[in-house]
């Protein structure tokens, strides 16, 4: 069965552009099912998301579809993107086990549109969880060479042709290589409410402010530790009664909630990043 | 200074509409600034909001557009709304003033894009807090034929050239010769979470059946009461230490704040009716 | 390592309860960590949580305490309950795993506080589920008679001596005799915000409506469908990009967390249930 | 009519207080209502709220109270604070009404249980607005000196007997003599959801980070600007769709129901503050 095509499109604003976008799709014999868009106004860049059902040339490949629309992305000074399927999603895990299961409800659910040909951690103690859901699970151990046990993984990712990876709770801080390579590919979730609460400890460091309300953050990973844009948060309250214990409780469930969120929208090319922000679409 | 033009679009699905309806804004040189687009799917209805800069003929009269637009809108059955500017609302209100105040509050704030000709109320309580807000406040008070002063409150509202109404708590059932004379255009704000706790006493329903949970929900008025399309909901936790004045004096809070952000949307010219339900867009 | 006690009271209120009760238990030897106390005011009927330490008589079994307890509970007219450590919980489930897993998980990370000797199914679907967190799963297929699975349901929870039962989407209406049997000891989750949204299909039913928040509501099963005491409600909101399939998937997360919630205060003695409403402690 | 006494306890955790508590109480004839009770657990710090029906000597004044309980308080060696009827509360407001409003609403639909016998503000602006509610306002302007408009204020609170203070968005830095001499009798609402985003204009901080969601928070004024103990915070989801005004709007609707919850949780004493934290009582 052909399937829908995305496109995304990042570009400064001016007048023509959907206009543009549309003839192009009518004339090679799509339809748009769904569109939104969106200027930020004075500084007037310009952001849109279209599905296409699969008729005409969008029932075909996507090489050919990028070649036949480069005139207009030259024309508009466009950033953009055709996607189409299901992506590949790697999932990068420690020894916490509630996010992984997330994931793996999710996708079984099919709320979560993805492959996930691998799970990649740096401890052996979730392989059953793997091995459950029939997802691959390879253990690299780091064993004093932080880089060289990197490099194992990033070969890993590229083996399996990997489109983008989960950072489900994997506690390992990533090099710049590391991210700069997937660049706006990698998503990890912070157990606090960004940007309070950044490094270690983030309940405790709650705890110890007397908030009431804690939260988590998914984001992007990039080379300031807990600092790439963010994607998605969540929050729950606490109060007097609960400890730390309690915290990090509440916060599994929130940690999880928006970290699959944020996987969703990514997979789904709901995403578009511009000067350290997210646009992030319905 | 000129004004943005607001478009709404309600049709069957097929392809090409999209380019239609940006290459007729293209061509009259308009610049659209923001679009959303919205497909039901399967039954293959679309439903499509645009704003307009107020460029080329987009800078003059809504007429002049309506007539140019015709032959689109004939093409693919369309139900289309051009609109500009504020809308005219008037208040109809009873003895409760929290509705009214929030409504005020948003107005002054510029929240709430709208004129206020008017309120309009059977008590003569509010009257100050009109005054304080300058709006005009008619006392119409029912003095046995409800009809005779249903027929006092349309007369005002035509001579204030009304577009929508805000039922601020008004407490009185309004005839179908009303409700259908301004079909959805009065949005009410019922103290229930609907469908459930229809009618009087919501509150104490509530509270008898042991809800964790109340709500409050606007909807357009129809000639079924409490059962117009529902725009927007908002619910807050009860415990066991609430009583039924505590749910009443924590509905106040979901009350006004459903109400408004109905009220808002409506003013926006954001939200399209189909079949019993509201795509509100964003 | 001796455990805390935990004693739930509810009886007409009068002066002196408390001092009674904190008498008894200072004169026993015992420390209050925790209580919580309210009275419903005017009809005047009191409830009490209280924590005890483990120390003095407090230390020893809980039959000598009701002897002990006795004489004030007879002076107060109370309904009264000692309890220590772990109850036993038994899950019903049917072929949806959502709320198994939910409760399999919080149990593992002790957020719930239950031992789960057995999970029972009309489905042998889900054993891996039971397998893989190394629980028992008793398979009882439905066969013509349900009166006569009911009845092996009812002799396995006897034979394994169990407290209370998580009805984890099990699907199947329980007959008056069995929920007589198990009075505020059947814990049950409905994927609709009771009242609202009785019987099958709440989500297609709340579609139909247009509303724009679902819920889900855990509460006592009864012999009246849909009817018992509530005892936790979840909502979530949705809009008009929302399938009903979508409304499926936001409301198992509802699903999930309002009936861990539940099952969390009830494992606790957290929960009155009095005159069709229920107290639930924090 | 007698008033409920209301009593605040904090104190080292040690056996027998409950009974020592309640026996006075019974002893001098009175009916406990209402009582919650906190330990903080390891630290063993013991927390307690009682609210006592005005019969016996409960129906007569606070010192002799104080005086009869003084021998409990010194074995415990306790903090503690008898309490009954209406609190004297004055308001500093700039110029920003909405957290204004919401208190004279509140007070005047009787959630806020308080006098307000003064508004004091360094603007002449909402005068009007106390007028309406018919509370003194008194304009005290800030002309070089600051210290001597805040003798002037001070002076004011004084002669007007207040108990304590609601900082309704008042834009200035007290003074730590200020602060010190009303300790923990201060409220300030402030516009971001500490400890993220101290200081000036944290929605604009909030919008530079790209947060999801925004916060305010209300807390005890202390020396340290924005770091007293936290008392209530509330949320808002944003989305790339609002800009900074529409961050400011949405955080008027936070700032003016956490304030709110937070003074009337001051005014009914379910307050204690703790190292820093606050116990918050239902």
């Amino acid at each position: 069965m052909p399937q829908t095509t995305r496109l995304l499109i990042s570009c400064p604003d001016q007048p023509g552009i959907v206009q543009a976008v549309s003839g192009f799709i009518a004339s090679n014999g799509g339809n748009i099912i769904d569109s939104q868009q969106y200027s930020l106004g004075l500084d007037a860049h310009f952001f849109m998301r279209l599905v296409i059902e699969p008729v005409g040339k969008f029932a075909a490949g996507i090489p050919n579809l990028e070649e036949l629309f480069k005139p207009i992305a030259l024309r508009y000074d466009m950033d953009y993107k055709f996607s189409r399927g299901h992506k590949r999603m790697a999932v990068l895990v420690s020894k916490y086990d509630h996010c992984l299961y997330e994931v793996l409800l999710k996708k079984q659910y099919q709320e979560l549109d993805v492959e996930i040909p691998i799970i990649i951690s740096n401890h052996p103690d979730l392989e059953p969880v793997a091995k459950m859901f029939g997802v691959t699970y390879a253990y690299l151990p780091i064993t004093g060479d932080k880089r060289a046990q990197e490099k194992q993984v990033i070969n890993l990712l590229e083996s399996h042709n990997i489109d983008f990876i989960a950072m489900a709770r994997y506690m390992q801080i990533l090099t710049p290589e590391f991210t700069s390579a997937y660049k706006h590919r990698i998503i990890n979730v912070h157990h606090g409410f960004l940007p309070a609460f950044k490094g270690a400890k983030p309940y405790h460091q709650a705890y110890d402010k007397g908030v009431k309300i804690i939260g988590a953050t998914a984001h992007y990973a990039t080379e300031d530790l807990d600092m790439g844009p963010i994607i998605e948060q969540g929050v729950i309250p606490v109060g007097h009664r609960d400890t730390v214990d309690d915290y990090i409780a509440k916060g599994r469930d929130i940690e999880r909630m928006v970290f699959t969120k944020a996987l969703c929208a990514h997979a789904e090319d709901k995403i578009i990043s511009y000067q350290g922000r997210t646009i992030v679409f319905d």
